[in-house]
């Protein structure tokens, strides 16, 4: 899979240019969404074009949280204290890491912790007004300190699951944002091939893999 | 019909204490949200309550239109030009006005121009999203002045359409228009009655009337 768009506000550019941890938040995340290869057996991603939706989206996603839980340690299901603890509606974000860090200043030792959310949209383009909506929300009360939402592009969901948002289509919106660090990735496949296997819609045929859970993690550490 | 619940960013009443033609808009949205009444012979609006989501929600939506448009001179689909013209996708704002003044200072003549955009929820919470962002949108480009959410309130939406959003559910994400001048209300029946008719769903019995376009009102005065 590879990066063909997108849109960072002026405060994200400006976290990712003085704030290591917050760049290494937003590599992770590349790195995780250009993980993806397609055949399995592949090198790269390829989509099978033969028909107007005719691939799935959702394996899509599993293999990119797989990356950012297995090998970057993200969490799955945080719920924001706003939402869970005082409004006491609406779901958790999508995917969470906390970046823990130990500055020594003037010969005091502080924590520095910086907390990243991210969504991959695969749902339709309201329910990607709603992520993006939680997401400021979760910025706004500081609960994070960059939000980032994946999307594939206009051209590649054309062939994923009917009504899948795409880039472009919020694209519009993303200057709500601007006033809050925010990144919204547009990605694409390597490559579009009729002969390629299709992927399967919903979770059939995937691998019951057990996810990292927000609330396990917090449990544990109890 | 009544008002039964309200959020008003600090822009919004700042605005509306100020601002005399802003004043006179929400006047006039919350006269058109209490016109509506049912049975139509009656004096209240009853709703009946025999079981969940047995009525329609968009001849409500429509009575309070048709009293925004034929008392007070608001317009229906109302493109923004930052969605229309520049973005080129994205629909329209449900109602408008422009409310226009004459004010005289130092012995000149100004044309003072107040903008309004409303739209009334019959969606479901993800699409009550999307119309709160496209209204923060027309803010943010100061295409509108004010923005302002109708919906029904929880209780009432209960024996509405399957999955009508309500005033509560978006009641978490108020906040994120602080900053903007922006007024959400949640409408309730005067009463809940078994014996009272069904409201039809979707536009079912309802009259034919013509809507005043914001486009036809502009062509008209080309």
């Amino acid at each position: 899979m590879k990066i063909d768009k997108e849109f960072m506000t002026d405060e994200a550019k400006d976290l990712l240019a003085k704030d290591t941890l917050l760049k290494k938040a937003y590599e992770e995340v590349k790195k995780s969404i250009c993980s993806p290869i397609w055949p399995i057996e592949s090198e790269i991603f390829s989509i099978n074009n033969t028909e107007k939706n005719c691939n799935g989206v959702v394996p899509i996603k599993e293999l990119c949280y797989s990356m950012l839980e297995d090998t970057y340690n993200w969490f799955r299901e945080k719920p924001l204290d706003v939402l869970k603890l005082e409004k006491k509606k609406g779901g958790p974000i999508d995917v969470y890491k906390e970046f823990v860090f130990e500055q020594s200043k003037d010969s005091n030792l502080y924590t520095v912790i910086r907390r990243v959310g991210m969504e991959f949209e695969t749902g339709n383009i309201s329910s990607a007004h709603r992520s993006m909506n939680k997401l400021l929300l979760g910025l706004g009360r500081e609960e994070i300190n960059l939000a980032i939402i994946l999307m594939p592009i206009k051209e590649l969901a054309y062939y994923l699951t009917d009504r899948v948002t795409n880039f472009e289509e919020l694209e519009p919106y993303f200057e709500i944002a601007e006033g809050q660090p925010f990144i919204f990735i547009g990605f694409n496949a390597d490559a579009y091939n009729p002969n390629v296997p299709l992927i399967p819609k919903g979770k059939d045929g995937m691998s019951n893999r057990s996810i990292k859970r927000w609330k396990d993690h917090v449990d544990k550490n109890l």
